[in-house]
């Protein structure tokens, strides 16, 4: 099973018999807590709003939104992230979305040791993509959290991915580790992680997927590149996750498949026991709503 | 001047006094003897052969092809590449494409301290790039050459790709250096040579261009990306050139240009005392056909 496009989740989580609670940290963002009540309107989520209640109501106003919201009220954003984590914690809320707060704050409270998310594992971003022309829904991993990951945290990074992918029903997603060759070079080093990541695959030390590496962005995605270049894997042409070197590969990639590509996306750090919004100002509402939409499929 | 698309750089090209002579080294390659003809047959270039003559001839036979065009017997591929090279320095031809020949090979030759074509220069790799979602041609270096560029280097990258540009007639390129961020964080050294790069540019140091870093896709793509940040800059929504911190990022950017985004493709390598076409076996054959038009409006 895969998705084809996102109406496919959409309408996965219109199905789920509860609504997911979504906890807004810093409420006071007019930009996030309409994408909140969008999304809310859709059947998607069921907001709590953490943070500055007088400012909360304004925008509520503002928005001609109800005022019968659930609201938690903590003026000082870094304590409403703390609020946040511990109605996550209470099993008040599945998941948090980042409002009027610095990313920093928001992660702050959530790998807090004692009181917070953290389940000993790397935090990771990933970007879930449509794009007109390809078949099926395309993960691109880490374009916005982890700078420079090491092999072993390129193996956490996949596991992060695949196991989002799991819980939106896929069985054995495909993973690419892309490189600009096809071929392990001791000068890139990326071309030599990912043969050994695809090595960790066949040990089974990566599990529940099917990793390929060194592969490039053509052979991955297009499958008539692979046929013309000899190149035979169960990935080519049908790759469900881009593992990328970098983030700055990884935002590259992730913003032309969105601006050149004509695509949509949706992202999420996830890692911790709870999967994290954090949108920016420069996301599109489409961004937002369907970033909701893939937390809530995956809390 | 810019060029919105490729059919104005054949226009160019169609429009020249004389034809460009392209020197095809190892031209017992079906493929690449088939794109340069094909390019013949459409007024871009004149071919002369150089390589196994018995095995163009062979060819030529099976593609129905005249058999009078100009043929420097060499069946030693490596020894050939150094033939060419010299009808390139007796003005016999105007720049090289590779055949059956590896790259090494006919690089060889290219930058022989006595006999080659090198200038004392960098030579890299720029991919030119027709979108449908763009106004007009863009530029991707370096994805194809230099593996992880040294500041200096990047500026000699930045350096090729103006002087192409400017040979197709632009005045002032705007270059992009991209990174996943707009501010320079010491924790990425990409931004922080992008911030160097828009320094030297500013200083005079970089010339003929507007240079605008870190800056990242989506900005320097989409100009209402760069509004709704409040990011200004002449080279927000318009840029001409993007560089790129290393050659996957580059690699994937100028891959998902061509194949999630519909793109085509031309590629040269630069910074030789002329262009060297280098496609190869996966390069489709637009590409081919286009590159050569790109070579023979540069060289």
């Amino acid at each position: 099973m895969v998705l084809r496009n996102f109406d496919e989740m959409v309408e996965k989580v219109k199905g789920f018999p509860t609504r997911k609670t979504v906890a807004l940290v810093a409420a006071e963002d007019e930009h996030a807590l309409e994408a909140v009540l969008d999304a809310e309107k859709e059947g998607i989520v069921r907001p709590i709003l953490v943070g500055d209640e007088v400012k909360i109501r304004e925008i509520l106003a503002k928005l001609n939104a109800s005022d019968d919201y659930e609201i938690v009220n903590e003026p000082d954003c870094n304590k409403a992230a703390y609020k946040a984590v511990e109605l996550v914690r209470n099993n008040k809320a599945d998941f948090l979305m980042k409002g009027k707060i610095e990313t920093a704050g928001i992660l702050k409270a959530v790998v807090d040791k004692e009181n917070g998310l953290g389940q000993g594992r790397l935090m990771s971003h990933i970007a879930i993509n449509e794009v007109p022309s390809y078949h099926k829904l395309i993960v691109v991993t880490d374009g916005g959290m982890v700078l420079y990951p090491t092999l072993e945290q390129k193996k956490e990074i996949i596991n992060n991915a695949v196991e989002i992918l799991l819980k939106l029903g896929y069985e054995r997603p495909k993973v690419g580790v892309l490189a600009a060759i096809e071929k392990v070079n001791p000068k890139m080093p990326e071309s030599v992680d990912a043969g050994q990541l695809k090595e960790m695959n066949l040990n089974g030390e990566i599990e529940n997927c099917i990793v390929e590496g060194p592969i490039s962005f053509d052979l991955a995605f297009y499958k008539e590149a692979a046929e013309i270049k000899g190149y035979k894997s169960e990935v080519a042409g049908d790759v469900d996750v881009f593992v990328v070197p970098n983030i700055t590969t990884g935002n590259v990639l992730g913003k032309s498949l969105v601006y050149a590509a004509n695509g949509k996306m949706a992202g999420l750090i996830v890692g911790a026991k709870v999967p994290i919004v954090l949108t920016s100002r420069g996301s599109s509402a489409e961004e937002k709503f369907l970033s909701l939409v893939l937390a809530a499929a995956t809390s």
